[in-house]
């Protein structure tokens, strides 16, 4: 007979491992089996930081303590199938399981693009696997010449953190003509494009790949333009798509490719499996329409929200869509975003008023170590009710912006903005006077002043 | 005649230069005078940096600019006396000018205490003025023996920044049994005394002054303990009470020395005038009851509401109470409060329950340069509302207590925290899967679960 579990988890991301602790805190009583493919995980948000940063790959694992500090079980294996008249799984060794609730968090796979030669060695589409990476890595300390495909914040990370190798000639491929633009409008765009040139990276923006050439290995990336980079390591980065099939081969709706169909519970359309982080469909916070956004901390929350109504739903625990926020660092320079950008809030024909500021992060500015930080905030137009903000600056972005993703998830407004009483100190923060996100408020709120 | 100003502000501190930028921002059309007595003003949270960080106290000047840009007429005098019935102020040169409203931003004064002894040379009260500043300056430069009066957050920083002058002997005095108690619970204050400790500074703690001894000069501080510490200069940094003699003298409601009593919309008992900054009551943003917190961030809060609901009330602009959030800097620890602490709390009758997190502040944690991050959050154990929330740990706290900020601003839910989308980035944030604020409000939960 199938054994049987109240909880099985499938994936041992973050999305997986969050998950099943979150569901076993608030489920104590109940079995939970986390099973995974890999004899053991990696942290994604590192892999970026393997080349350099960190001594080695295996420095970046995801450690199975918290599960077993949680007693949840974990399984090597691939699933194979899930029989939902059952309520089995059925695993790559023939086994069968048993399951009360299902939690799918199987994560993403890199996009390998149909472009002629890209099937070659030395192109490496990024892949969460230990062993992967460290070959990944080795080759990348071999070689001189390696092109990055695809700007975005992923792409980027990979040649800032390569660029501190010594002796390497790095290349990066963009099709839309800025990098990280489907996170930022043009001026920060460029902020990160100045740090990849101050560090030697080559930049291609507004380039699409016409094909690799080489032998059996890659020896060179064909751009449409005619251009040609010498390229001894590829890596592609321009972007994931959702794991879908196993829920798909069950019945469970999954929309057009876009990810397993969640409600705000994320529950699946059968009410008994849950899925969340890149597996599941991403909505955004404004419209509820599909973004294609996956982040390891959206995943998280996710995961949490999945953990938590289980067996039962707790209202207020629900995900509204996603708000997209993150940070990365280029070089010196930190970037974060939160909520829409000028840009897609245009193009999704939101009517807008945006509110800037550029001040010292430190105060009295004169104190050693002082930058620059530039802060645009964007707002409704006729409520004005905040609905993004992209941050450049020094570390302190990484957390500012979180001020912003709350003030977002809370549905603030410019006004509030404008009064909001923060901690403010000479090393850790800008002045009271000028603090940022004031600024940027009082800039918007000026140009909505005929409106008030 | 007197000369006419539509708008005149007294004093050219924090709250004084942003009311008078923000009522011009919002009534381009008036008239706007700002006075103060000094010549120059300083940069109040900068004063503790004067001695090492900065190269000079110069240094440490707010910049009249910012007036200048938004022609805000600036005069160097004392005002002497409020005539309310001609809306006139007398200023100590015998002119008179007319208000059409009047802004008090007439500050703080540092408290010195009925101690014997206590007016010697070599005692010197903090004064926000520069030339008195540079003697300091020069003092501490010159001698060896230096004793802080108080272990507020302004004498911890005092202690911090002298004891990086090499061959002083530093000690520093605090009534209560611990440093920084007003704004943090016990475990806090502990980690900020060992970084006292490690930088050589003399802790005397539970421990008051009974007299200061010497000669013409202070030679010895004598504890009521008994015990004497020898000292060439003493600091004295054991709070400041509010200004409000002028505003007393013009009839103005002032309670009990607590401040200038103001609505929510910073207008004092007479509709043309404002107070704002440590002049002006401070009240609880959960109990609405007096709490005597002076903080430049607040103060500019005030400021901003002030400002733009002078010539008429501007509903969401009103200060609900202050819900002092800061931070400080001992050593390599920041360290930041927002709202209740647990020992406040509990002193007020509120029914608590806490959460806990202790966890990396990169990711993965074997990144160099990653440290502990430690907090605590407090919430209503009835109705799970976050009423405060204490963390330690590097820089990044410095802007992670904003965080906090916020949500208690906007009255957030444990749930709420618990479920937060945050941006999350191995180099700059806790790892997405303990994000601390999200651990802490999940430690919360658990231990409020019997209500769920």
């Amino acid at each position: 007979m199938s054994k049987f579990f109240d909880v099985i988890v499938v994936g041992g991301g973050p999305a997986g491992v969050v998950s099943a602790i979150t569901g076993k805190k608030y489920y104590p009583e109940k079995n939970f089996l986390l099973i995974r493919e890999n004899p053991v995980s990696v942290i994604p948000c590192g892999i970026p930081y393997i080349f350099y940063s960190l001594d080695s790959t295996e420095k970046d694992i995801l450690s199975d303590e918290p599960l077993k500090a949680n007693r949840i079980e974990i399984m090597i294996d691939k699933v194979t199938k899930i029989d939902r008249s059952k309520k089995e799984i059925l695993l790559a060794g023939g086994e069968r399981l048993k399951y009360g609730k299902l939690i799918l968090a199987i994560g993403s796979e890199s996009i390998v693009p149909r472009i002629p030669g890209s099937k070659k060695k030395g192109i490496f589409p990024i892949k969460k696997e230990l062993e992967y990476l460290k070959k990944l890595r080795e080759e990348v300390h071999k070689v001189k010449n390696i092109v990055v495909i695809g700007g975005g914040f992923i792409g980027v990370e990979f040649v800032d953190e390569i660029s501190q190798l010594p002796g390497k000639n790095i290349h990066i491929v963009e099709m839309l003509p800025h990098c990280l633009l489907r996170a930022f409008d043009e001026e920060f765009c460029a902020l990160a494009e100045e740090e990849l040139k101050k560090k030697g990276v080559n930049l291609w923006l507004g380039e699409k790949v016409e094909k690799f050439e080489g032998g059996e290995r890659v020896a060179r990336v064909i751009l449409s333009s005619g251009k040609i980079i010498p390229a001894e390591l590829v890596i592609l980065s321009i972007g994931a798509k959702p794991n879908v099939r196993l829920a798909e081969e069950a019945g469970l709706w999954v929309g057009r490719g876009e990810g397993i169909w969640v409600d705000e519970y994320m529950r699946t359309s059968d009410p008994d499996i849950f899925a969340v982080g890149d597996c599941a469909e991403k909505r955004c916070f404004y419209t509820r329409k599909h973004i294609p956004v996956m982040l390891a901390s959206t995943a998280t929350a996710e995961a949490r929200v999945a953990g938590s109504n289980l067996y039962g739903l707790k209202v207020l625990r629900e995900i509204k869509g996603t708000i997209a926020v993150f940070s990365t660092r280029v070089g010196n320079l930190v970037l974060a975003s939160a909520g829409l950008t000028e840009n897609k809030a245009k193009e999704d024909n939101f009517e807008v008023v945006t509110g800037e500021a550029v001040v010292p992060d430190k105060h009295p500015a004169t104190l050693p170590g002082t930058r620059k930080m530039k802060v645009r905030l964007l707002f409704s137009k006729f409520s004005s009710t905040i609905l993004g903000g992209q941050i450049a600056g020094g570390e302190t972005v990484g957390e500012l912006i979180n001020v912003v993703g709350m003030a977002i998830q809370k549905r603030s407004q410019a006004v509030e903005l404008e009064t909001f009483q923060m901690a403010t100190h000479p090393w850790l923060t800008s002045p009271p006077t000028v603090y940022p996100l004031v600024t940027a408020a009082m800039d918007a709120i000026k140009k909505m002043r005929s409106n008030l």
